[in-house]
């Protein structure tokens, strides 16, 4: 927890009261003391920093702090992500990988190879999904909250989702290990919003890679090697965003 | 698993006999039967196919192949990594996922902000490490067996070893969030070995960076998003394959 996020509706003027989990991790795991001070932060809000004014060392544990808002808030990731929806164990991983990444909106979506137990597991749910979420921004000491929609059915999400879409990225991309183009060839621009789609566990069917690509995607390949869900989520983010830094320098001197 | 691994002395002549977990895995996740052809690979040999001349589907499970090999080895991946040694449950996985994603040697090396007891966990026996990079391996479709180095002490590491190594690397990175120099702006050559140094949590101290920099480490960074260890490998692995091959890539016509 590299900083620690609140709600806005948890603050009393300018004391701010911990319980449960944030308590016991300040407690026990920053072994804070009354007077030491703590990054903060408000869930889409400022980041800040609060000065313990006291607190409780065993359960239940409680920490009461001072705080005060030092930044303007975060700037939402201009990077948002189709996801086929993976096994629960794997989407809970995910989902606090790629908000420590920094991503602006995932979409869960269905595919043929999703199977449909999967929409019926219980991390679906907003407020389990939310921890998870923040988990990764706490490691990442960001605000900003990634939106999570959720896309039961593939082709109302294709035919009817996708093209309201329409105008919000500057490209949208589709990983698939067969994919003709070669990421690192893909034309990504340096700035504007990016749409990049992964599939799941054994890839996108026939049908599936040629609906994505009626709707404007450009299938891209990362290589040959055929890499689990959330290494390739991870993997596929970062060489992406390493490619559009690269792109929106400016041409090194000389 | 994509590719069944075996070791030379397990073949006999064409035919090989499987038990254990992956005579069970063929049983039961690849639902194979007699005649069924798997994908198979010799450990840091070629790879080829295997028909399946006979099964037990019940403990202790037993699977039968005539084999035949098609293509000749795999090509070390061209990318070592030096890590500081991380917790164990971490390491299993990232040993997986790096194999996964490509790796010719992984040096493990003490630093200041690694636990002591880590150097005890028995996840350090070559048997142990052994089987998790195989596990990345059959998940990428390759038979080339990263090399693993120990390295308990800094300082023998840095000074000692670390120049034996010398003129091995076209490059050589250092990972630090503090970096100057962004990743996307590094000279980051197309072709020839790469070695890339990433930091434990909590990051390295300043002599350690003090200690790299003189060893000719550019020390660069890739945001100011803090992540947790294993994200952070797998993100800087793979920003870093995607800004060499864009690199080694011939312009675009136009």
């Amino acid at each position: 927890m590299n900083i620690i996020l609140v709600a806005r509706d948890e603050l009393q003027g300018d004391l701010l009261t911990l319980g449960h989990r944030r308590a016991e991790h300040i407690v026990k795991v920053l072994r804070a003391a009354p007077g030491d001070s703590l990054r903060l932060g408000i869930v889409n809000g400022p980041r800040g920093r609060g000065r313990i004014e006291s607190l409780v060392r065993k359960f239940p544990f409680s920490v009461t702090l001072e705080v005060e808002w030092e930044e303007g808030g975060g700037r939402r990731p201009d990077l948002d992500l189709i996801l086929a929806l993976p096994r629960p164990i794997m989407l809970k991983r995910i989902l606090s990988q790629v908000a420590a990444l920094g991503v602006g909106t995932i979409h869960l979506i269905h595919a043929n190879r999703v199977e449909k137990s999967f929409w019926e597991a219980g991390l679906l749910e907003e407020e389990e999904w939310r921890t998870h979420l923040l988990l990764g921004l706490e490691q990442a000491v960001d605000t900003v909250l990634p939106e999570v929609v959720l896309h039961p059915r593939f082709k109302p999400f294709i035919e009817d989702f996708c093209p309201t879409l329409a105008g919000q990225h500057r490209l949208r991309l589709l990983a698939d290990p067969g994919g003709a183009l070669p990421l690192a060839r893909a034309p990504i621009p340096g700035e504007g919003r990016l749409l990049l789609a992964v599939g799941p566990e054994g890839g996108w069917v026939p049908y599936e890679l040629d609906k994505f690509t009626e709707q404007g995607f450009l299938c891209c390949s990362f290589g040959p090697r055929i890499l689990k869900v959330d290494t390739a989520i991870v993997a596929l983010h970062a060489a992406v965003t390493a490619l559009r830094q690269r792109q929106g320098e400016a041409p090194l001197p000389g």
